[in-house]
């Protein structure tokens, strides 16, 4: 491993969840799906200091309310339990007992206190679990410790699973963050739609990580967006074990940048990866909005670009119809100039202050033939900028969706 | 024809923007398309106090500026130009430029005053309009009078003509008020996003007519969603002749809420038309929202739900998975009590206060193979309702919209 100087931030690609000292997963088949994996835990030899952001759906399911209550009670978290192929959200009463029994026997297995066990839940909505089999399942997941069968558990839609993590230095120690999601259906801004597990051995306030996360989580994973709509399930939790051994990490901390630095590479790799992997996509799009009277303005511009189906048919497509891009950031609700407004595609101007540039269409044909493809749109109002990312919009998102359940 | 009693609206489905007694409407092929019709006019014998409403995307088209600015100077208008396959915007000082070179062209061949005469254009965003083939064009189209070759000149990726008509009685006289309107692609709320024209004989007040126009609007036109793109061009002009020689109509008249109604069945039977016929679509979908705490909440709600992709491809693929609906009436903004809510499938109960109800998934998935599709969403929290109307999300939207322009 390459040795790790100060101030830089070692990518791992292969790197996950259980890259931070402390932590191990897990995953395996216990029966909700018909063959897939579809239960993975995350444990923690110690209690771990634990911050969460919640979708903003008002119908919250059943293990967001459990989890939020518990982790409140301490502030942190020894193990998360995930099901996948059953959101258990619109399940009224029975749901939160069963997520309670979930938390609860899990606990029991590790022998760790209830409130400890965060249960999170992804898939179907308004279908009781399968309780029989989950019960199951707990009592056997340990033996299946192996990071890969966590990260394939945690997936409906998915195709790949996403991972990642980094490497940094602090207070002379090696402190580490790693991360797990799933995506790829019900993905878009205002934190809901997905799941995200980032891991790391530092040592870190509940109350900087908790403001960090949101911040960081408002940056990256609220700037993607699949299909514009927010789920009732999805949440990213941050469990800090502090086995690295590091001074605790505060704003005051020197190493404090460094550490949100690399916490911000970690979510932003995985709401990458999410976006990437949409529902049907075929290509990553990244949209850049910079010259904006305001930081919302940025980001309201950027999220309704890539939420856009018409932009996102265009880029499958491959059709540089920039008209659809100007015309979105029209009605974005921001006020704007556009006779101000430049936008590029790749490395071409397509529109210079309003109007279009001359350009070759094979050209940019081609250029939206690649897998990553980048807009960028220049306002010239202000010092704002953000960037969200998405992806385009295919034959199989049809297919995915019009037969999910079935 | 049947006859006419008071208070009574008779609807004529194959009548249109001619119906009304003192106008005329043509179309032809002047060469922006391929093939297909792409210049269309409405023209009244005498000038007509018209009332329009604009899209609410800041890009807006060059047409718009020039016609509302035209409309303005008398409130009145005396012919519509209509241009498809180019939409004149993004085009600069250019698109103005042709925009009064259209306006000015048709005013002379028609002998009336420049200001009488409405320009619209729909298509391709960001391509100068061939104007040798549309003055060309001009001189020759009202040899090509024809409601029928008017209604499909305003045509872009529409696959049906769109028309309607309405008479009543005011003041013992038969007033008729007809309509046209062209939709399929960016259809989307917000006065945006679909062309509409709406004549009638009717002696009106020009700002009884414009306010009765915007809050119609907002019960039809607004209340559409196809694919969530509020387009740069879009407007509904009324056009109001006089020719029936009622007593001018004001709020104080006694049939001025027969006539509003008549009016909102036009708009509304043009509004249902459009999200039918939106791109790709198999399906009209009709979202009615009940026991809202405000009127605002409502609409977004329903607006919410049909603007959906997950919702529009369940339906496209007849699965009834109502978990959709729930999400997307969970994160639409709007503050309600999850376990209030109750959703309807046709006459399928599927979610009661909040709870999934036990249905038959055959028998619901057999009434969502109909080609129209109803859900009822009760929110049970006070006494507000409204309609929203779309359509499903199929592959062919996506054939469409990959290659629209080349």
């Amino acid at each position: 491993m390459k040795v790790i100087t100060k101030e830089e931030i070692v990518v791992i690609n292969d790197g996950g969840v259980t890259t931070p000292k402390g932590f191990t997963a897990g995953g395996m088949h216990c029966g909700i799906k018909r063959k897939r994996l579809d239960l993975g835990y995350i444990y923690s030899k110690v209690p771990a200091t634990t911050a969460g952001v919640y979708t903003t759906n008002q119908f919250q399911a059943a293990p967001l309310l459990v989890t939020q209550k518990s982790i409140a009670i301490e502030n942190k978290t020894q193990a998360i339990l995930v099901n996948s192929g059953n959101a258990n959200a619109c399940t009224g009463d029975q749901g939160l007992t069963d997520a309670y029994t979930m938390q609860k026997e899990f606990a029991s297995v590790l022998g760790i206190k209830e409130h400890f066990v965060s249960v999170t839940s992804t898939g179907v909505i308004g279908v009781p679990l399968p309780m029989d089999k989950i019960k199951n399942g707990i009592q056997q997941i340990v033996q299946y410790s192996d990071v890969e069968l966590f990260e394939q558990a945690i997936l409906t839609t998915d195709t790949i699973t996403k991972h990642i993590a980094v490497q940094l230095e602090i207070d002379g120690k090696m402190v580490s963050i790693g991360g797990a999601a799933k995506g790829s259906g019900m993905i878009h801004p205002n934190m809901a739609t997905m799941l995200g597990f980032v891991t790391t051995d530092a040592n870190i306030d509940y109350f900087e990580l908790s403001t960090a996360l949101k911040e960081i989580t408002n940056e990256t994973f609220n700037m993607i967006s699949v299909d514009g709509d927010s789920s009732t399930n999805d949440m990213v939790l941050v469990m800090a074990n502090g086995v690295a051994q590091n001074e605790k990490l505060t704003k005051n901390h020197p190493n404090w940048e460094l550490f949100i630095k690399g916490l911000k590479v970690v979510c932003e790799a995985l709401a990458k990866k999410i976006a990437r992997d949409g529902e049907g996509a075929t290509k990553l799009i990244e949209v850049e909005v910079k010259g904006a009277e305001t930081l919302e303005g940025a980001r309201a511009i950027g999220k309704t670009i890539i939420s856009s189906n018409l932009v996102k048919t265009a880029i499958y497509g491959t059709d540089p119809n920039w008209g659809r891009i100007v015309c979105a950031i029209g009605y974005s609700g921001m006020l704007i100039n556009p006779n101000l407004v430049s936008v590029s595609i790749g490395p071409f101007r397509v529109v210079e202050k309003g109007l279009p540039c001359p350009m070759v269409e094979e050209e940019v044909k081609q250029y939206l033939g690649q897998e990553n493809v980048h807009i960028l749109v220049d306002l010239s109002q202000g010092d704002y900028q953000a960037t969200a990312w998405g992806c385009d919009l295919s034959y199989d998102y049809i297919k995915i969706n019009a037969s999910y359940r079935t």
